[in-house]
C-alpha cells in the first residue's frame, strides 16, 4: 500500500528563530504591520510504500527521529494519510 | 481579533526539488528504502492581528503572493483559524 506521510519541523519553543525574525521584519517593511509574530518551519511530503497504517506511522515516526529532524532543537510532528 | 495562519510553501510540479531527493537518498542509505518521493517545502506559522477572519484571510493571502513564496517556481497554500 502507499502512504502519504506531511511532516512538520519546526525549532522549539525557546530558540531563537532568526529565520522566522527575518521574515516578520521583511513582512513589516512591506506594510504588514499586524504581523506580531513569525515562526518558521520545515514542511515534506514524503510518499513511502507499508503493509498497512500502523507500520507507516511507525516508519514515518523514526524516520523524523533518526534524520528529517534535530531532536535537541526541534519539535516533529506528523500526518500519515492512506494514498498519494 | 488575532489569528493564526499556517502557512505551506512547496515547489510547483515539475520544478527540480534537489533537497526532496537528497533527504531520499538520506532515508535510503539509512535503510528506508520504502521512501519512494520526497517533496520539500517550508512551513510558516504566523500571529496577526486582524478586524475578522475575512481580513485576516485576505491579508494572509497577500503576504504569500508579495513575500513568502516565489509564484513563478512555488505553490502557496495557507489556512486561518482564531486564536494564536
Amino acid at each position: 500500500m502507499e502512504y502519504q506521510v506531511k511532516a512538520y519541523i519546526t525549532l522549539k519553543p525557546g530558540i531563537l528563530d532568526i529565520q522566522g525574525e527575518t521574515i516578520k521584519g521583511a513582512l513589516h517593511s512591506l506594510g504588514y504591520l499586524e504581523v506580531e509574530k513569525v515562526h518558521s518551519g520545515k514542511f515534506l511530503k514524503l510518499k513511502i510504500a507499508a503493509d498497512n497504517l500502523k507500520t507507516a506511522k511507525e516508519r514515518a515516526a523514526k524516520m523524523g527521529e533518526e534524520l528529517l529532524a534535530n531532536p535537541i532543537i526541534e519539535d516533529y510532528k506528523f500526518e500519515v494519510k492512506e494514498g498519494n
